[in-house]
């Protein structure tokens, strides 16, 4: 596949303005600090086809449901994610004539995200209707050192001309959702101010009544030298701008820099916000824009020394991955636990709510192997503190006695979704949320947070599987009807082998920590329900193939006509787009192998035979249709030894977005599959596995890479790991003293030490 | 359960007048001719809460489609039953005073269906805020006679006054529909006219372009003297009305006499619609007011003569079957190939579409026992019409060669519906047509129709389950995957027995009649394809409870927890109300029982001893929450003894509406279930069976009944039967010999003759 932009191993960089491409580009050149995030639109007008999008991190509208045909349980509302106060804007006009790179002819069009330094650039050069040509040079950041503020340099330069050009910076809160079911505007003003210095639109959403102050500051200047200019103030609801003329001179470069901070209710008091956010404002400006900068790139440079990977001899594959790492810190920094993972980031405003259990399949392993446990930590706090709704989303459905269905989407722990057979039925998602206690537990050992949070998360949920269970008389045994799998090419299956299991392990899991905390655990189990919690998991029916080891999907897999994807014609893939519906459910085609993903998840209780046999039976008929889906095979393929097939569903995964696979990225990037891609190098290649006997490590490596370099984290201690062909080094940088197992083979590391292990 | 109206035999009838009943009401005393009908809304304005309903058969409006979330194969729109032209509408004025029973004091009030004539009356006393007293006496009727014809006689006699009233008949095509998803206006004007004499609005559809012209006359007199007035004609967009003032002695009665008729382009060139609402007004108004009811009565009085039943001791009953009888015939009479039987008929707007399995599952079976065969052949002809939107249907799901796959819900045979289990899966109803017709053939003996129309459809419907069958290589044998079944509270199954079973049944048929065809069969079927279909059926899977007789409702139905409706506590009921969709999919509760549905319809393949295990089995399941249900256990309660389960159900089914079992009559009725009332009571207790066997009477009755009696038409020749308690009077009505069973005796009955069985 040719890729859309040029490859470098830090940058993503874009040499021509295509305005086909525009939005497509808006996704992939977003730029965000954990906090808020832009889509990388123009700073001036626009007219072409562009999807204008600021979002300010939880702050949601709760969208009225919209549905064919309601069913009991329905939730009432979906909530969105929401487009924000536009900050960026600078206006610009020449003789009347607005700055507007779509009726502009564009000489020359380059834009480029510094990965490294967390910066977007752009350089124009245009020549306007009138024959007067202009260049800009726009650089911008949302800081990473505080997470209140952005600043943009606006550079301008008249080429053949000399003559007065009006710029008008404004802040914007007139700004609606591409993506609303009635058209509804979710925005009202709070407050707004404008003065010679200074501008605030204060805005708050309906119904939820989150309140966004957004301020603004600016300085012009040329030569470093600041130049006087008289404002023109004005403002009118959600909007205020501050408009000046000034005379340029040919061949001069003049700078507009605007600082803007952005306070949210979701972190403020909510009287507090307007104050916080000139008071960050004051601040930002009076470290001026190159001491801003010099403090993000510095944030961004702590974040690369734990998180980087390095990979020689594939430029392709090295920006691919720094392109997910990137954007995962971008998405979520853990400062917050009232925030969370969307699907999209701050990139687009599709499925709405910010957390699915993308969250702890896929992100959280990623934030625990390479960042301060405390940034995981907030992750599963934040499921804590919405286990009260879960418990009452579960008695909506007819659960009791403390009974836990964590949603499948959500802002605030309220179910947002509404397809029967995702909302009450993909409840594998509580099983994420359980084992992601579990992996948290078994990467940091933090006992305090087990007792005072884990615990109370992992009995609701348990009570939810107990309950969910039904004893079979025909089977003499548990059975679990009416489910979704993680493969949402089946719906209302009974006995999903991957639900089962998860089920019985959090069951399981519940009851041992249980008896770990004792005295001390809270709340109390009776001695009734922990018999009847043994009892169930002692007698689940499991699907099996006869005198095989392969699990079946679901009850009646074999039912299906059993055919291989390569049977699939070309021009009928992906098969979402060519098929019906129907015809995708009957099939035995998988959009993600959930059989699969329960050995990745569960994989040190079943034998390497047993994983290889349910690969080899899963993996051709697995469509791979969900971004979630290829990182998984990847590490079991490299785990039973299929480098190639792995290496085929890597280069799937890490450029998916950059390379545009699935024609989407225009609508924002799949951020928590980026994840996974992570996952399929540092477990797949890497064949990292941190568990409760401790860390191994059994590396392979593509044959195209010369070698690879990672470092994790494991209790907390950095590693740092390289791979190359046939041999590995591994680094302790921690102060302390390390073991780890690699191909089977137990070696030991002092602090600061490092060994090169051959093979 | 209190009857919310008086008992009549012939008749329903309101002594008072609750607005919080009206809307109700006006369902319950909706009138109309199978052309067009109206809801009782009142003549002059009234302000309170009202459904305003005027519905002409077969217009409908593409309603874009609202989904939550979109699956391909999924219809662009629902096509909606339109709200039409106003034509009822006398407004009324005293001293500027609008008269409206929502303001006005009501003195008194008597409101009467009349569904021996056909006649909806009212009489109203009121008294003005002004202490002024008036009666008014309205009747009116659709005509039976002239089904583009309705008239209206509304009297108005001051009582305690003298002075002028003044009078404005209209017509007003400014509606709008309740039931729309965007809220969009469906009409458009095409044209309009107002003289003195006569007013026309002409209105056309958007998007379905069906243009329908109403127009009127009108007349005022006293002492069947008319009386001189000088009319002020007033009009606008989709609005006409003609104003006079009249000088109204205190104690006269003064009649205005509105003559309307609506003609619509489902039944006429577009470019003559107007001028035939132009002529069939002239020739109603010629006929005057007595004229047009005389003939009217005359058509109900042939209507009753072939379809009433007559219940003895046992008014709420009498009531209660006529009607349902009433409103089938107010809803379809066979006379436009391009109309059907919508689930609320001209009673509401609810459901949308016109066409359900219902038509042939239920209303077929009481047009061939009631009506000439012609009626029910229309019913036929109309799928006939709609085979290539369903093969087109059956393409759009991936199937080909000719399959077809009609629609859950139709007005022109493209599919409206968008849920996909139900869109995609519930397609049982291909099986209810295919049995539709021959159903019809045993009844008439039509072989042209079965040649020319019956066969193309039923080797459509054939092929279709011939590729939705797949084959199961762990099974050995066919299977179906993916359906939904009658009952809908269980979703997306495997192996449905009664979708199976009737699906088998079609290929069979299908075989069966192209054999009888022989060269005259059209389409041809290969010999492979015959070769095919013979393999299919002898080899499809049906799930059996082991060691019984008990077909299973699908497989894994016993690994549900074995309940009974009894343990619902009664404050859950009905559970569609108060359980989460989730908790009746999972549970055992059966909304309408799909394998007793089955064994109804092909009873003659099953004996007594394994209807009855099967009755036994799942009744107790089944919580009727389709008023398509309880009928169908009435009929095989009866056939199997259970005479009391079959009058409790008896009674459920044949005063749902009039008693609002439901709460919701105030939607409009249950047309297509009151079918089922007439079979259950017909087939039911009267055990009326036509097969290819010939005509059987297994005659029971009900303990609180002293007799009944009703008429069929058994190879299109009347038979009336009379059901006593120990005794049983046939009388062939015909002009020809007959024979039948009775009891398993075969009796011969001449022409004219009647014989009593005492048994």
């Amino acid at each position: 596949m040719r890729s859309l932009f040029e490859i470098d191993e830090w940058k993503v960089i874009e040499r021509s303005f295509d305005p086909l491409k525009q939005k497509q580009a808006e996704s992939i050149f977003s730029i965000g600090n954990g906090s808020f995030g832009q889509r990388a639109n123009f700073e001036e007008k626009y007219s072409g086809d562009s999807l204008l999008g600021s979002y300010v991190g939880g702050v949601y509208y709760p969208d009225k449901t919209r549905v064919g045909w309601w069913k009991n349980g329905y939730p009432e509302y979906f909530a969105k994610v929401l487009n924000s106060c536009n900050w960026i804007g600078i206006n610009m006009e020449v003789n009347g004539l607005q700055i507007d790179l779509s009726s502009a002819e564009v000489l020359s069009f380059y834009r480029e995200l510094d990965m490294k330094l967390g910066t977007l650039k752009r350089n124009v050069v245009m020549r306007l209707e009138d024959g007067k040509e202009m260049e800009i040079d726009a650089l911008r950041f949302c800081s990473m050192d505080d997470e209140d503020i952005a600043a943009i340099s606006y550079a301008v330069t008249p080429l053949n001309f000399s003559g007065i050009v009006r710029f008008t910076p404004y802040l914007n809160g007139r700004v609606s959702n591409h993506d609303s079911n009635y058209n509804e505007f979710f925005w009202e003003e709070h407050s707004r101010e404008i003065t010679p210095h200074f501008g605030l639109v204060c805005a708050k959403t309906k119904k939820t009544e989150f309140v966004v102050a957004t301020a603004m500051r600016y300085t012009f200047s040329e030569d470093n030298k600041q130049l006087e200019i008289i404002p023109h103030l004005n403002d009118c609801e959600l909007y205020v701008e501050s408009s000046f003329d000034y005379e340029l001179m040919q061949g001069k470069k003049y700078f507009l820099h605007k600082y803007v901070s952005i306070a949210a209710s979701i972190k403020y008091p909510e009287n507090e916000v307007k104050r916080m956010a000139i008071s960050c404002l004051e601040n930002g400006f009076n470290l001026g824009f190159d001491g801003l900068l010099h403090r993000h790139v510095k944030a961004w440079e702590s974040i690369w020394q734990k998180a980087d990977i390095v990979i020689s001899g594939d430029s392709a594959a090295q920006q691919g991955i720094r392109f997910n790492i990137f954007h995962l810190y971008q998405t979520y920094t853990g400062k917050n636990a009232k925030l969370n993972i969307g699907p999209k980031g701050f990139t687009g405003e599709k499925y709405g709510g910010a957390t699915y259990w993308d969250t702890e399949a896929y992100c959280l392993p990623f934030y625990l192997k390479t960042a301060d446990y405390r940034i995981a930590r907030q992750l599963l706090i934040y499921r804590f503190n919405h286990l009260q709704k879960a418990i009452e989303n579960a008695e909506k459905l007819g659960f009791k006695n403390g009974a836990a269905l964590y949603p499948m989407v959500t802002m605030n722990g309220e179910e947002c979704h509404n397809e029967w057979e995702i909302t009450f039925e993909e409840i594998h998602r509580n099983g994420a949320i359980a084992f992601g206690i579990y992996n948290y537990i078994r990467h940091t050992n933090d006992k305090d947070y087990l007792k005072e949070y884990g615990f109370p998360v992992l009995l609701g949920i348990a009570r939810f599987w107990a309950q969910r269970f039904n004893w079979s008389g025909s089977k003499n045994a548990f059975v679990m009807l009416g489910v979704t799998g993680p493969n949402e090419y089946e719906n209302n299956v009974n006995n999903n082998w991957y639900t089962n299991y998860i089920a019985r392990w959090c069951i399981d899991y519940c009851l041992k920590i249980q008896e770990e905390l004792g005295n001390e655990s809270n709340p109390k189990m009776s001695e009734k329900e922990v018999s009847t919690f043994r009892h169930i998991i002692e007698n689940i029916y499991f699907p099996q193939l006869t005198g095989t080891s392969i699990f079946l999907q679901q009850e009646g897999f074999m039912d299906k006509e059993q055919l291989s994807a390569s049977d699939i014609p070309r021009n009928e893939r992906p098969i979402n787009q060519y098929w019906s519906w129907d015809r995708i459910l009957r099939s035995v085609f998988i959009k993600q192998a959930d059989v699969l993903q329960g050995l990745y998840l569960f994989e040190e209780f079943f034998d390497v035979q047993t994983i290889k046999e349910n690969f080899d039976f899963y993996e051709p008929k697995t469509v791979h249709e969900s971004s979630l889906s290829p990182c998984i095979h990847v590490i079991l393929a490299a785990k039973i030894g299929n480098l190639e097939k792995a290496y085929e569903l890597y280069l799937r995964t890490s450029r998916l977005d950059l390379d545009d696979y699935n024609h989407e990225a225009e609508e924002g990037l799949h951020i928590t599959s980026m994840a996974g891609t992570w996952m399929s190098l540092v477990e797949g290649f890497g064949g990292v596995r941190i568990t409760e006997k401790g860390l191994q490590i059994n590396p392979s490596i593509p044959m195209t890479w010369a070698s690879y370099s990672f470092q994790l984290l494991y209790l907390n201690l950095p590693i740092h790991i390289t791979v190359s062909k046939n041999s590995c080094i591994v680094k302790n940088k921690s102060q302390k003293f390390i073991t780890f197992k690699l191909h089977e083979i137990i070696y030991e590391l002092e602090s600061s030490q490092e060994i090169k292990i051959s093979y």
